[in-house]
């Protein structure tokens, strides 16, 4: 069976991708509103893992309807979530889709589907919704991470990463000062996949 | 890194091993009161899986704790989860146990650690705590299991498995009569792991 991994070219969805390889056929698929090229940057990433990848484009709506939850919120939770969820719709819809993996773990608190959400998601729409990390805490991660991958760290602020935290901020960019922009993303560690250990 | 599978012999304890098998060298460990035989019965389908196998003796007391809050509840849950919760504790307390694997799922209700129980084992303790099905739906783990195991069904009161239920549920039977085990311990669809599939 097919597993289609929603991949930012972090160590999360591809640890997630790792994880599965021996059970599922696995692409990485990247989405993106088009605002940053993103998808080249996690193109590369998934070409140092070695699995195929493609690019998803979600509705610009998506990112307008965020944007305005984080201008109403004066922070990004529940803004990043509702891209999250429209991705893994969106992914889980495509004719051909059979497994949809997301890279949440045990302790993020976003983006993460609630269990609700899950079932819906694979009721309504016949898949299977898979997080390989969602039972692994981050001392189980960090010794998976640095025995099969290779990352590059540096601040969110400065890097570009195929997540919807990027292009989302971009945006808010765009559109708002440098103060408002350091109070709704404070800067934090990203990290990004630049290769793997055999 | 070892990694220690709690196993009942279930499907779930089997597939959270075989899931790990690729990363980690795999043992399965069956706690036991010594109430029943369950330890043998594990051992028989610990073979079938062709992973190493050891048995835990747990403290008498533990059963005789949970047995009261079984009587004083009326129904099993919170009984279960003391006797899963004890067996993860001292499982993580041995030397040499640098991970302790969980066969729980998302949707699993009993027995379940909470999110603040697993970080305390794993701060306390020192070790990792790994739910390899936590974020696997049904629909997932029945494609799983139909993939690389044989199980044999049964209703839960005719079959002797060898997880926390079984010895509970002998100690109720040699203390209560047949009603109130009925009205505690209703039966269910119970599997057990006869073979892999290669």
């Amino acid at each position: 069976m097919k597993a289609s991994v929603l991949f930012s070219g972090g160590k999360d969805s591809s640890l997630s991708a790792i994880l599965l390889e021996p059970f599922f056929e696995i692409e990485l698929v990247t989405c993106t509103f088009g605002v940053l090229q993103v998808g080249e940057v996690a193109s590369q990433a998934a070409e140092k893992l070695g699995f195929p990848h493609r690019i998803l484009e979600l509705d610009r709506q998506v990112l307008e309807d965020a944007y305005g939850l984080l201008i109403k919120d004066g922070f990004p939770r529940s803004s990043i979530n509702h891209i999250h969820y429209a991705a893994v719709e969106q992914l889980a819809s495509e004719k051909g889709v059979s497994a949809v993996v997301d890279g949440v773990r045990r302790d993020d608190r976003v983006p993460v589907l609630t269990i609700g959400q899950s079932r819906s998601i694979e009721d309504r729409l016949g898949i299977k919704y898979i997080c390989p990390l969602k039972g692994y805490g981050r001392s189980a991660v960090d010794y998976l991470v640095n025995k099969y991958l290779i990352i590059d760290e540096g601040q969110s602020s400065e890097m570009i990463k195929a997540d919807y935290e990027t292009e989302l901020r971009e945006i808010t960019r765009q559109r708002q000062d440098e103060n408002i922009m350091r109070k709704l993303f404070p800067s934090h560690v990203q990290s990004h996949v630049i290769g793997r250990k055999k």
